[in-house]
């Protein structure tokens, strides 16, 4: 069985995350989301409520699990079993850190790949941060997000 | 009338910044300078000092207004009859930058254009941050930011 | 009256340019498209068919128009009374080579800015080699390019 | 069964294309090697022989098949019932046309996904042209191709 | 005698910057390795033992000195009568903030010119934040940085 | 004796290239400009013609050697016992070919290094090819190529 992991904030999880882990999903024989817990970062929403919101809108996708991790990818990913990391790709910029991530990540365990799949165009501009700073100034957000994450964000907000 | 807005920090005003205001203020019936109030970044100077400096070195250029604003951009626009936004552009990173915050907010508004200009080469190296950061350690900023700037650099950082 | 100049060589026009120019429409009193006769390089369409290919495309937009040039582009602005290139990016390398021109313009003539607007996410990934390349194949170019478009490429690969 | 197709010239095979084959052969069923017939782009070796070089270096790895193609990519990927392209990447510049070309095979075929796998480091400046150009010279290739890709290349530049 | 400087934070020294010093101390008659003292940035080795690691890991070399500096690199530079700046090259958003840095630093004084070196391709990959935060979560990171500096990072890092 | 080359076409040579010459001079002990004979592409001015506009144009440089070659780069530094190899960078595409052919050198000789330094901010837009196809439609060129070089230019196009 072939597993990836799909890694992220998703401080929250929008419709280009969503895009990309439905195309994955379609590759491979699991995908397992998971969701870092950075304790130095700041985050919108708590680990647990990131992870409800992935497993909300994931319900509908047979072979895609959500789970959460702290410390080395690599460490999730043997203790999953896993042996692909899969990271979507929006900018140039986006390629390069991707990339330098990649290198090390094979270093630290060759048998390790990491792929790059793209984000649908309509969603190249998308990402958490930017439309956390869109939704605190109340602006529309509709279609960016899942319905239930664009209800939590209006919320945390006061909207 | 068409009507652009050219928004910024301008902590504090750079030759560079004048240079497209004013290469923007021949293609646009009136351009309006924006100066972001960004509560949450430190800023050296305050809000007024930044308008008051840039209105006193816009007076010779006709078109051009200074004005503040906080919250969304696109609002901004909108309060202003204003339908193009104006970004000048010096490197690739700031272009993919760009490029992501003119596609959010055509998406916020698809009424609004963001247009990019081209600094004059001879500026393409600077930023307010690189000068404050040569100001602070007393290095010469002489010809990147107008005089009165320069004087209130060297104030503020006891030269 | 401020007049714009949008060059290219059009061969064939696309949705994406069309984009373009109905988003510079907009923003100019007039916008003045220029096919470029370009005699060292084989185009699939002749320059004339180029120009009426946009003419008919662009007959609803009331303030463009369709000319050629050859030469310096900058000649053909200075003929036209116009002050202003528009450029349509979609992607890092073209917006290098274009900084390039823009600055070898801006030298050759100073009162002359060139000003680069983006493409419709949707087309970022078109051009008209590559139009040119899946029609030759007999890939499907619908919502590519205009109708009256795609029937001229059917044509001239016989599908 | 999860097949997927790695496109290319390989004008000839290059150790950097073996590694991404080697990488690619662990993730899915099947990869199928295509070697473009471009008639209109001058090649060094015939489609023949490129084949034949591919085969002889694919041999060990058991899910690897080499054929060739001319035509649309997406009509090879459905004759093969194929739903995966891979492409390695070296470069910024190699990112940025892979990603116009996956974005319209998306168009063509939306069933169709393109993903990016980073070749090894030690490859990150080997092209099949770079190669060429040193063998053409009488430089030294050796390690850079396989032994017997080395040695035709030495009978073509008569070293 | 030509001196060159080599600038940075090396917090700690990796075996890419060990790489750049090596090939650097071959063009030049000194080079002096200069350790930014950055009040501003929390720094996991004081400036002492930043310095420290360096000047036993470059002692092999007869031509390196390891230095300190705080304040405007140019003015360190006129201090030691270098004219050159050297900078280590990994990936393109390296380059455009070094290129900024370069021309701000030419602007400052004429005599001054930066020279950008390329990391080995083993390396390239590597930066001392990466390498600590594969530290803290307990990787391996043996061939990144020199045996001592591995063994300091264990230690900070209770592995 | 430390010698360094800079390699290019020089197809004319620009202000541009005597900018980096002249630099690069200051560094190193000797500097040798080698002009590339290369038979396949078709340059406007002779390699003798070449190599004479810049022999009379480094004149004044004392430690300046202008010199032809074909083949690799690296037979002609070892024939010349050079070390270092100096290229001019402008733009990010640049540095992206200049990183692929600078690790095939170092892969093709251990010891040679290759350093890029900056072109001057006024001349970041300037390249052989676009001042001819300027001169061809008779713009103007004066200060982007010496004199005699805007002379022989001319002279060319029948200007």
């Amino acid at each position: 069985m072939r597993i990836a992991v799909c890694p992220g904030s998703f401080d929250p999880v929008t419709n280009g995350h969503l895009d990309i882990i439905a195309r994955a999903s379609k590759m491979f024989d699991k995908v397992i989301v998971a969701v870092l817990h950075n304790s130095s970062k700041n985050s919108l929403f708590t680990l647990e409520e990131r992870v409800e919101m992935l497993r909300i809108n994931c319900e509908g996708i047979g072979n895609v699990e959500v789970d959460s991790f702290s410390g080395l990818l690599i460490d999730f990913l043997k203790l999953k079993d896993a042996h692909v990391i899969i990271k979507g790709l929006r900018a140039v910029s986006d390629f390069e850190y991707e990339m330098q991530m990649a290198l090390m990540n094979r270093k630290l365990d060759a048998d390790i790949e990491t792929v790059f799949m793209m984000t649908s165009s309509k969603y190249s501009y998308l990402s958490s941060s930017l439309v956390k700073e869109v939704a605190r100034h109340k602006g529309c957000i509709h279609g960016l997000v899942p319905n239930m994450v664009e209800e939590e964000l209006k919320k945390r907000f006061n909207i």
